[in-house]
C-alpha cells in the first residue's frame, strides 16, 4: 500500500492537495502526519522526504516528492486523476501548474489555516491580481467544461490543487462570484473535505510562524480549533 | 504547428525549458519571442498567454500555460520527453517538480543572465543550501541512472528543466563536484544551449530590473553580449 507523508492538516495545503485527490478517487493509502517544527522543518521532513519538504508519497522502495509529481505517478496507475478530455487535461494541467508556482500573494498573505477566521483589512495590490485571476480561471473551467468541477463533471486532480484555496475563502471571508462561490461550498461539502477539516480542528500543535502569517492579514475574528490558541 | 510563446533568451529561464526539449527532440515549433517590458510583463503577456506569463504553447485554437503543463502536453503526443523507465520518470518529475517550486535562493540570488559573469561575493546560507541539494540531487540522479544525463542516456525534460542552471554555473561560477561539473558541459555542448546562447548575446534589449538583480550577487567581471551595457 502507498505511504503518504503529510504534515499539519490545519496548515499544509501542499499535503491536502495528495491527500484529497487520493481520497475521493478511493485509492488506498496509509498516512503518514509529522507536525511542522518550530523553525525549519527540513531535518525532520529529511527522514522520509528527499527534499525535505511535504507531501512524499512511498510506493515500496521509491519516493516520489512534491504535489505534481504524485499527481503524476498516480495518473499513471488509477483512473480519473485527470479528466478524459485531452483538451480539459490541458487546461488542469496549465491550471494546476500556475497555482504550484504562482499566486504568490493569495499563498503568503492568505495561508491555509483551516481552524481561523480572519478578516482581510487591506488586501494588497498583488493580492487583489490573485483574486481576480482565480475567479478569471475557475470561471473559465466551469463554464469551458460544463460541470460541477473545474474541467468536468467528476473531481479530478486540478480540484484537488484549488483545495486549499477553498479553506482560504472560508478562512479570510475572501470575495467571489456566485458561480465561483458555489463551486467552493462544493469543494468544502466534499466527505474527503469534511474529514480533513475536523481532523485539523481537532490537532493539538500550534506552529508560531504559521499563525504569525495569518494574523498578519487581517483582525482576528475568531479560532475554531478545539485546544483554541489563547 | 506548434508556436511557443517565450521572452528575452539571455534572461528567460522558464522560456528555455520547453524550447530546448522541443530543439533536442526535434519537435517542431514556430517561436514567438516578446522582450519583457519595463516594470511588468503581464498586460503585454496577457494577448497571448492566459498566464500573462511566459513559456506559454499555442496548439491550433489551445492554450498550453506554464512549463510543466507543457512538457506533459507533449509528453502526451511525442515519444522521449520523459524517461522509458517508471522508475526514472517518477524521480525526473519529482525534481522537475522540486525546481519548479523550490530553489528559491538559487533562482533569485543567481537569475539567468547568459551574457554576464558575476563572480558571488557572500553566498546566503538558503543559496549554500540549494546548491548542497542541487549536488546532491544531480549526483543521486547521475549515478543510479547511470548515463550522461540525469534520468539515463537520453536528454529528457528533467535535463531541459534544470538547462537553465548550467548558464548559471556558467554565469556565477558557482561550485560543482567533477561529475555534477561534467554534466553542465554536456548540457553547455548541446547544440540547442549553443543556439540559445548566442542569441542571447545578440539580444539588443537590457531589462533592469533583470540587471540589477544579476549584479546584487556580487562583482561584476565580464559581459559578453555584443552591445554590452555600460
Amino acid at each position: 500500500m502507498y505511504q503518504l507523508h503529510i504534515a499539519n492538516k490545519n496548515y499544509s495545503s501542499w499535503s491536502l492537495r495528495p491527500w484529497l485527490l487520493m481520497r475521493e478517487l478511493g485509492i488506498d493509502v496509509e498516512e503518514q502526519l509529522t507536525p511542522f517544527d518550530t523553525g525549519s522543518s527540513w531535518a525532520t521532513f529529511r527522514a522520509f522526504s528527499p527534499s525535505g519538504r511535504v507531501p512524499c508519497l512511498i510506493d515500496g522502495g521509491l519516493a516520489v516528492w512534491d504535489s505534481l509529481a504524485i499527481v503524476e505517478y498516480l495518473a499513471e496507475r488509477h483512473p480519473g486523476v485527470w479528466p478524459a478530455s485531452a483538451n480539459a487535461r490541458a487546461w488542469a494541467r496549465s491550471a494546476c501548474a500556475e497555482m504550484h508556482s504562482g499566486f504568490n500573494a493569495l499563498r503568503s498573505e492568505c495561508p491555509m489555516n483551516c481552524g481561523l477566521r480572519v478578516r482581510v483589512t487591506s488586501p494588497s495590490t498583488p493580492l487583489q491580481h490573485d483574486l481576480a485571476r482565480l475567479e478569471e480561471l475557475w470561471q473559465q473551467g466551469l463554464e469551458t467544461f460544463g460541470g460541477a468541477f473545474l474541467a468536468g463533471d467528476a473531481f479530478t486532480a486540478v480540484d484537488a490543487f484549488f483545495a486549499p484555496v477553498a479553506f482560504r475563502v472560508q478562512g479570510f471571508d475572501l470575495p467571489l462570484g456566485a458561480t465561483t462561490g458555489a463551486y467552493v461550498k462544493r469543494l468544502l461539502a466534499l466527505p474527503g473535505m469534511q474529514d480533513w477539516y475536523r481532523a485539523a480542528l481537532a490537532e493539538p500543535w500550534r506552529d508560531e510562524p504559521h499563525e504569525r502569517e495569518t494574523l498578519a492579514a487581517g483582525e482576528r475574528l475568531a479560532d475554531h480549533r478545539h485546544a483554541a490558541t489563547p
